[in-house]
């Protein structure tokens, strides 16, 4: 997606140890007519009409699911929550999900009343770069028996192993921007540049 | 708001220990269409057109306040990011709000770069009970020198003090539904019920 990629390079920072700051736009402070082009784009990528439910992770991934899931026939949007192992009962799914960024595991819950075999989920998410999240949110799904049509993710750190793994397991992802490299001096090189 | 009511009445659970459960339509599931309806009503409720920018704090907050952007000129959101005293450094403004839910206190952040005194802000939360959130937001709106156009709220709850708190500095408080009594066995009473 030529739009984001252009503002990545304008607005995006790059710092030390595989940082990508694109909080001014996406994850902190959220450009809302940019966000609005990326869920048509995910619409276009995935035109499946039988997609009935959007699954997300908090935080970051909620407004763009938010937005997103009006170019699906508004359909509910479900936010899996990051919990610190307090009342995991037998009426959530729940996965483990390693968080590189902030050191530490959380278990992540989705009520069970909220995922059904009958449903096609799309998963959105912000980032896909090791794939813990994606791998969690898959996870989350298939224990409910719903099907997965697949992942949009905005933003794909291609040098790690996360897309691979995640499609090597028969999902498909599609990432508006694909990093293939990245430092503080020379920027981004996307996938698809010349 | 009639249709939010409705939904309280209809999908709304109330648990001992002043707990609402709103967890299928809003805070866990949201309903995109109703949420749509929401944002049409904070517009309808704050026509100023000097707002420019919505703040309003993660998690449940943000998909709210996507959704309400898009009636205001798809003006930016900006969310308050709760951590646990990491890397607070000059290039924030925080907070400390106490979550009586998760029964600890958090810090909240905001990135100074995303407030402004050139700011009018408009600030979207789900819940308000007892304040804390809401005055936390306040003070980090108040610290940055912007305008505080007013504070849009789902669901109130009247008989908590923290809508008479906030009103009584001066801020426009509009909730789209207060409660003023509930328990499980009768349900919400509504402010302007007949």
């Amino acid at each position: 997606m030529q739009l984001l990629k252009d503002r990545i390079r304008k607005d995006g920072v790059i710092k030390e140890g595989n940082v990508l700051k694109v909080d001014s736009f996406l994850n902190h402070q959220m450009d809302i007519a940019l966000i609005n082009e990326m869920g048509r784009e995910f619409r276009r990528l995935f035109p499946d009409n039988s997609i009935n439910k959007i699954l997300t992770i908090e935080a970051s991934g909620i407004g763009i699911a938010c937005i997103t899931a009006q170019y699906f026939n508004n359909c509910p949007v479900v936010f899996a929550k990051k919990t610190q192992s307090i009342n995991i009962d037998g009426e959530v799914y729940s996965t483990q999900i390693k968080s590189f960024t902030h050191g530490r595991t959380y278990d992540v819950i989705v009520k069970k009343a909220f995922l059904s075999p009958e449903d096609n989920i799309l998963i959105i998410d912000d980032f896909l770069a090791n794939g813990c999240a994606l791998l969690g949110l898959i996870d989350i799904v298939k224990s409910s028996g719903a099907k997965i049509a697949g992942a949009g993710i905005v933003i794909e750190k291609g040098y790690q192993q996360g897309g691979e793994l995640v499609r090597s397991k028969g999902v498909r992802v599609e990432s508006l921007a694909i990093i293939d490299e990245m430092d503080p001096v020379n920027g981004c090189k996307f996938r698809d540049d010349n």
